[in-house]
């Protein structure tokens, strides 16, 4: 794993208070665990309220936190003055996604100026054991000169 | 277009059950608006809470309606005693998913006795016109003898 | 389906100059068949040496044709002075590619300045009978200002 | 990365076999280099039949190798009897396949009865330095009942 060197000294709380302003998250309860350059992970405790028809977590919402967990890993290595795009992503779901709680672990594969690439592993934890339960493989463009917009003039406030 | 012949001829319903045993769509807001043999429709009105850092829905919304439109078209076509499992997906994001409603549209493109394979559109809403918002190829496992569980024994109470 | 305008009048001739500049496709014997703005379809007819261990083409053979005939889609609409790159794609095979002769026909899905999305349906001609052995989602990135070399000055002669 | 136990403890052998019958390997030029339980590569050298128009090898000429390594590492663990079919896979291309010589290294992700996951990454060497060039996510069904037919008996002789 190559070590990278952010663009950015401040890359941490550039990542802490763009995950802040992603309202879903909160919706959720997702929390941001670890941030480092290049590296992201998110967790996510299991609710009643996230589930599909057999009461594992959604596919959906594994997406949901991988696909942060993958693109805030990108956006730790941008320059200041840009923000984050996902184009694509393919999700492998693993396993079921049971357990008392879900963790994403994103990093940059390959960073790039216009493109990053990303993987994401997804681990569930059930009875103190965790399991891979998905791997997801992510395009993210970088949107240069547009920093995310400061939190008091959010478009939907 | 290929019609179908459903397995099952009280699909509509099985489908509507499952829907409602998923409970990540009761929290976001998700309607299913459309069943057919192989077609599904679910519907996302726009709130505050569903979005990524710029006030869009976040992509893994946007990925929950698509994974769950699609997965209850192949659904459509199972037999009675049948449930049905996402192994995996590709969504491309085509562009911000802004607006004041999502429809995600799943067909049915291959039906098989293990895999069965779809294709989602996903469209936003904005000032009366819709928008191609994502495309989502996806598999989707047969688990044959293995239906949805009555709600009243619902694992997870 | 949307009409798209091509940035480059003369683009049907760019794109058979550049695919004559893809060597593997005189390897395997594909033909460009058709070349429209955003469309453009290759022929494979079938051969002993382009197989699987069962006898069908290798889905690494389907997936060449698919990924120039999208990408060719994409570059159709291009600027004269760009050229084109394929930073990923999907492929789901929906059947054996069984047959006489393949056939890729790949169609932008969104164009974009930097970033073409494309979709590409391939199928398998058996006795008179033409069946969708696979389809294919993929990302194309625009070279701006950096044509294909001219056929005299290729880098490996 | 865990270590997996072949159901056929001649894996190996049956691994050799089967890709001594893909002709498309003879064809390209790619020979099987190294084979484990769980994890096969397969290296090509540079040749100007195998480019695309920049003279660099041709993304499908990349997957081509790239889904037989992942193939057969899943093929590896499969019981005798059994052969192998690729479903899906998705490719990044995350720099020019530039170079004397690809390296494609399978490894398997996830066994399991009806699919296996697997992941390959595809190197380049150029100038005696390797260098990640793709990363490809793919998924396997195991062909129960259904061992691949003998060499003299194949179907397209």
């Amino acid at each position: 794993m190559t070590a990278f060197t952010p663009a950015d000294p401040d890359f941490a709380d550039r990542v802490r208070i763009s995950f802040e302003r992603q309202s879903i998250m909160a919706l959720i309860g997702a929390k941001l665990s670890r941030v480092e350059a290049g590296l992201v992970e998110i967790e996510l405790p299991y609710r009643p309220a996230l589930c599909q028809q057999h009461g594992f977590f959604h596919a959906g919402v594994t997406s949901t936190i991988a696909d942060s967990a993958g693109g805030y890993a990108a956006f730790s290595l941008f320059p200041a003055d840009a923000s984050v795009l996902t184009t694509e992503f393919k999700i492998n779901l693993l396993a079921p996604a049971d357990g008392e709680r879900l963790r994403a672990l994103g990093r940059v594969l390959k960073p790039g100026r216009t493109l990053t690439i990303c993987e994401v592993e997804v681990f569930a934890l059930k009875h103190g054991k965790e399991k891979l339960c998905a791997k997801l493989l992510q395009s993210l463009m970088t949107m240069q000169g547009k920093p995310d917009a400061p939190l008091e003039a959010a478009p939907r406030g």
